[in-house]
């Protein structure tokens, strides 16, 4: 019999839809339940063979295990609806980018069962949302940060582990601050910096000749400002104070190197070109060595 | 007989070898002699068949045209070297990346011949550099601004010009303060901005679990930080007037966005947000289009 009989799945998108494909790939899930606001979403997942079954927060009641893959400012009010079903056994994870404030939003919603919820992020996405964008392999060999509660139980984590194994995924564990303070440097700054710069370009008075001459580099350095605004203006919200420290971290470096370059302080300015570039290509070196490691450890070419 | 009977080009790396190339390709140039400070590197290019001769600074005395394409810092002090061997039918161009410096020290170094000297910057590129990067079509499609002087005559600028578009480049004119302030924004912020998070983040005391957590994301916004810190260093000094407006702009736009963030104001940022993912996509389908129109024009497909 698979490790898990029923899972529930809130949202079946691109995240919760590829979770889904996965595990059922795998073979390790008897069946897949979706909910969610749109019916017609969940049928064309149930027509996709991403669900087995659509239904509704009654669900929950004897599942092993439920996604909340919904946009994160629907987090709170999810738990909250799916709290009077839950039954001791049943395991809860997330898979918000951010992840101090859906523990707190959890505290809330669950009261007393909140060692049941195990609060998660698989680091993966693609351009593409909804269920025709999943993909049974998206987590192969990509992150999946778990921030686990002082409450859980060491089998809750372990549950919620195993399923994102099952999808090929690397389990890390990080504590929330930790994992907001990351994501505020690695992710959530880079998209305010290029929202910033193409809303700077485009206020411009000339600014249809300055996009005339917008060449590569430009095009790369503000391809994640093509993301959707409404899902960024819930994380910068969810993980504001951390974000506050690194912008104004970055904000500070930025007048120093004003300061530079109004000095014409040459050597100061290299220094620090050469220190980024450095520090790139060494991250860059670390990612393919470990990209190498990890084909040749499954036996790949 | 073909238009050019002789062309030097000093630098027969990336940019001017691929110039050579093309107009070989052409078969618009009887003779094109490289000059150079390492006499390896224009052996290298002669075996490469980019240039026919090597050449020094005489080389210029019987030349149609002439393309200064060495590093930006060394401009004036080729132009001063070569000031002496000019004749009146001689043109002289360069491809540096800033325009109102290189006018300025042309004007400089040439003294009464400032009139023959047309600056241009071609915007094209490729990660590799030197003579083996070199491609016959590296200008194909591809925009090379000029931005003429007031001397210049017009048979002077429409030589130029016959050139690049022998290479299959368009041409686009502007002033040379016109030329700098655009690409202080598209082109040259972005890149002090990409050396600034990555060498910020580089300074955190987590640096290392930072970067095990930047994604793909994180690598294409800090793409241009892998540049020659040397040759950004010259480029930022060289436009450094047009740079402080373009920063201090930014500065403001970022210190507007962090008030919205620190009050939490969800509709402010989302409107940022909002306005950048709508221009960055009108951009994208305006290259995209004129990419369609060109290819058809060409009678591609």
């Amino acid at each position: 019999m698979p490790p898990f009989k029923k899972i529930v799945i809130f949202g079946v998108g691109l995240i919760g839809g590829s979770f889904a494909l996965a595990l059922k790939k795998a073979g390790v899930v008897e069946q897949v339940v979706g909910v969610g606001r749109r019916l017609e979403t969940l049928e064309r997942a149930k027509s996709l063979g991403i669900i087995d079954a659509i239904g509704d927060v009654s669900a929950v009641t004897d599942a092993d295990l439920v996604l909340i893959a919904t946009p994160v400012a629907q987090t709170q009010a999810v738990l909250a609806s799916i709290a009077p079903y839950l039954q001791p056994h049943t395991v809860i994870t997330d898979a918000g980018s951010t992840k101090s404030d859906v523990a707190a939003a959890a505290r809330l919603a669950l009261g007393e069962k909140i060692a049941q919820f195990v609060p998660g992020h698989p680091i993966a996405g693609r351009e593409q949302n909804g269920p025709e964008a999943a993909l049974a392999d998206l987590y192969v060999g990509k992150k999946v940060v778990l921030t686990a509660l002082p409450e859980n139980a060491s089998t809750s984590v372990a549950s919620v582990s195993a399923a994102w194994k099952h999808c090929g995924a690397l389990i890390h564990e990080l504590s929330a601050e930790e994992h907001d303070a990351v994501f505020a440097a690695v992710s959530h700054l880079p998209h305010f910096l290029a929202y910033a710069l193409v809303d700077d370009i485009a206020a411009n008075s000339k600014a249809d000749l300055l996009f005339q001459y917008a060449a590569s580099g430009f095009r790369d350095f503000t391809r994640i400002a093509g993301s959707s605004p409404e899902m960024w203006r819930d994380i910068v919200l969810a993980n504001q104070s951390a974000l506050l420290v690194e912008l104004d971290t970055y904000i500070n470096q930025l007048n120093k190197m004003r300061s530079l370059l109004q000095a014409a302080d040459g050597n100061g300015l290299q220094k620090i070109f050469s220190q980024a570039q450095t520090a790139r290509q060494s991250w860059i070196t670390a990612i393919e060595m470990a990209e190498q490691k990890r084909t040749y450890e499954q036996g790949g070419d």
